[in-house]
């Protein structure tokens, strides 16, 4: 395996409130919501996502919870949490604090205020429209 | 924001399986579980994890659910698909169909058959030993 991940795709219940979330109220690129043309014959999923394409090459997808289970073949069901995490580093602890506050000005929600951690860092998370965690993190090993 | 994801981290119920479901399964190189001393004495979190350190610099993470529950001061609930998938590109037809066998050899669940979609990619998906999912995914227009 060459380990790499090239795609996150989140599974969102609203993909045009959740891409206002993450383009407008985090301020990441977005082209919007493209492939609505598409629909798979096999699976019966529909194509339509939006993608957010990240400084490190990696892409952020958004896609209705309900074609990404007919895309995968797995049974759709309520969103639940917490399935994981995605973690985000800044460089203070004033970013992690600020970046949080973004996020709920934004519509996520503070899980956890920050503080600092016995591991090292200086860490809060909050949830999307979707209950997905995001952890803003300071890592003072780390300059991003 | 500045649009980097440096962490993604899976909740995991076991977390000597689910190292060895990737490290032995997948073959991703790990120092295995690190970080047995540390407990959070404001959330009760503990802090042992498995990491992976992806040759794109992204880490790779496993953390037992229900200390990701409690480092995020969210509630714990039984595992649900799909939450998100993490997309894999490869760079053949021959090369999916290969990951989905190595994976299914390793203790995963193909839930997908690769085939054709129309959006141009060539992909299968398959379920980690905690229903994660994973897009195996061969795209002409990348080479990875």
């Amino acid at each position: 395996m060459k380990s790499r991940i090239n795609v996150i795709t989140l599974a969102v219940t609203d993909l045009d409130r959740s891409l206002r979330f993450y383009r407008d109220g985090l301020g990441l690129a977005s082209r919007g919501i493209v492939g609505t043309e598409y629909v798979d014959e096999v699976t019966g999923a529909a194509g339509a996502i939006a993608m957010f394409e990240l400084d490190d090459g990696l892409i952020l997808t958004l896609y209705p919870r309900s074609e990404l289970a007919k895309d995968a073949n797995v049974p759709s069901r309520p969103p639940s949490s917490p399935e994981f995490s995605l973690g985000h580093m800044v460089g203070s602890k004033a970013e992690v604090d600020a970046f949080l506050a973004k996020a709920k000005v934004a519509g996520g929600a503070i899980t956890a205020d920050p503080h600092q951690r016995p591991w090292g860092i200086y860490s809060g998370y909050f949830r999307d429209l979707d209950d997905h965690l995001w952890e803003i993190i300071w890592n003072p090993d780390f300059i991003p």
